[in-house]
């Protein structure tokens, strides 16, 4: 089941499905293997921590792996096929060809983390060139990265379609992230950033439109020190917003320790009425909630 | 025969060779699209005069066109399919998407056209990414346009082969370009470039290896006021050499009234031997050689 992209690509098609993930996967990454399966004729994940988007060396050298149970987790949902591409495929040398997105891709994350959103988009459009896929999942936890591949899609006509998939949270709320087994004794504390948002989509339920009074309910459970942004953004040009009318993404970003966690709730309003995503609870701790 | 992109990625395959070209044909491009013709299954053309690699507005507007003369060409050369987009299908929406290609695509034409080698290289992703050929053709003429072009597929792992054709030129040894149709009565003056880069590549075949003196050969035949630059560079990186040893690239441009127009010889000096690579000769006044 293992592959390279060259070799994937050479399969029997049909509708092929592509789950592009950085491996240590969780329900998150489940789900989105689940629904290719579901909807396409084969379904290809790929594992690859892309170094171009990390800002920070540490981030990437204690990004968490395991790599066998990945393996063993994606047959289970019904990937085919397993891309697996070693360094020297993806990148033989050092790429000097970057696709970067203008606006949309500059700001929040693209201003917090430099480069981030710029190595996104080219690992991806790397990932669309080599295995030619008809659909493409990916989470809306990363909801500026979504409407970046979104935007890259279109822009550079890609024949895919880019499916956004829920959010998924454990029991407590915190979203799924790879990187949530690093918070170790700040957990407790991280909550703090999904009970923010979740206090946001409540005061919106409530009627609430105003931009500034949505991101004052993050800022008053974050605290100041780790809180680095809370903004409300149109969903698909991540611009800034100063009412939730149409489609309207409340994205916040948050430093605990060493690690960094973002989340967001979706809201949306318009003729037909307003409705508030929070995205999945799971009802029992995820398989990544103890490990380390 | 005429298509739009997702119309041309449906039909029946085979191998597939792309010709990308900005229209009024001439010699060059059909050498191209003939050897597409004779190595692949299906060939597709597009016609798309790309408005995202013009840095001047007035060229732009100037750029010469025969859609019919175009259609006729590209057919008698075995052409299968003639995409030409239109605006609305190619950017329907200015696009925020670029494809940068650091080094390669930033000096010379990148110097001296700003934004001209991102046009270029995000036009062609789109290209490669809409259309999916197994083979794309290029003239030698643009040289840093093939080298910016190859390093983008090898960086986004395109699965397409890029062939490098050889540059067509004139009775006379102007390089052929769309554009010497507006070059009118400045024509004659023109030719300096040539004949710069022939007495060049004379100077190689006599021995000389040093840049000073290969590029003191084309300005000794242009005029200062008209030469933009003469530079030997090494031919994938299109990085600056000294000498021109291994496989380099003799670059020059030069502006005659309103018209600017690139011109090269690659000169390749290895332990097999040296060879000046002037291009192809016509035997005859081009197609395009007296229209306007």
């Amino acid at each position: 089941m293992v592959t390279t992209t060259a070799e994937a690509r050479g399969q029997a098609r049909g509708v092929v499905g592509l789950v592009p993930t950085m491996g240590f996967l969780h329900e998150g990454h489940l789900s989105l293997m689940e629904r290719s399966a579901a909807e396409c004729d084969l379904t290809m994940a790929t594992l690859y921590v892309n170094p171009l988007q990390f800002d920070d060396p540490a981030d990437l050298a204690r990004y968490p792996a395991d790599h066998d149970r990945d393996l063993a987790l994606a047959e289970a949902c019904g990937v085919d096929l397993m891309v697996v591409p070693g360094p020297e495929e993806m990148f033989p040398s050092p790429p000097l060809t970057g696709v970067t997105v203008a606006g949309i891709g500059e700001r929040l994350e693209g201003e917090f983390r430099p480069g981030h959103m710029t190595g996104v988009a080219t690992v991806v459009t790397r990932l669309l060139a080599a295995l030619q896929p008809d659909r493409a999942y990916f989470g809306r936890k990363d909801a500026q990265q979504l409407a970046v591949v979104t935007r890259v899609v279109r822009d550079l006509g890609f024949p895919v379609e880019v499916v956004g998939c829920p959010l998924v949270r454990e029991v407590d709320g915190l979203a799924l992230s790879s990187r949530n087994v690093l918070l170790g004794r700040r957990r407790s504390k991280a909550l703090a950033l999904s009970r923010g948002l979740m206090g946001a989509a409540d005061r919106f339920d409530q009627g609430e439109r105003r931009a500034t009074a949505l991101e004052a309910a993050v800022r008053s459970a974050v605290p100041d020190d780790a809180l680095e942004y809370a903004r409300l953004c149109e969903a698909s040009t991540m611009t800034g917003a100063t009412m939730a009318e149409g489609e309207t993404v409340l994205v916040a970003a948050a430093r605990f320790g060493p690690v960094r966690i973002i989340d967001n709730v979706c809201l949306v309003a318009d003729r037909r009425g307003a409705s508030a995503d929070r995205g999945v609870r799971l009802g029992h701790p995820s398989l990544i909630y103890g490990s380390e």
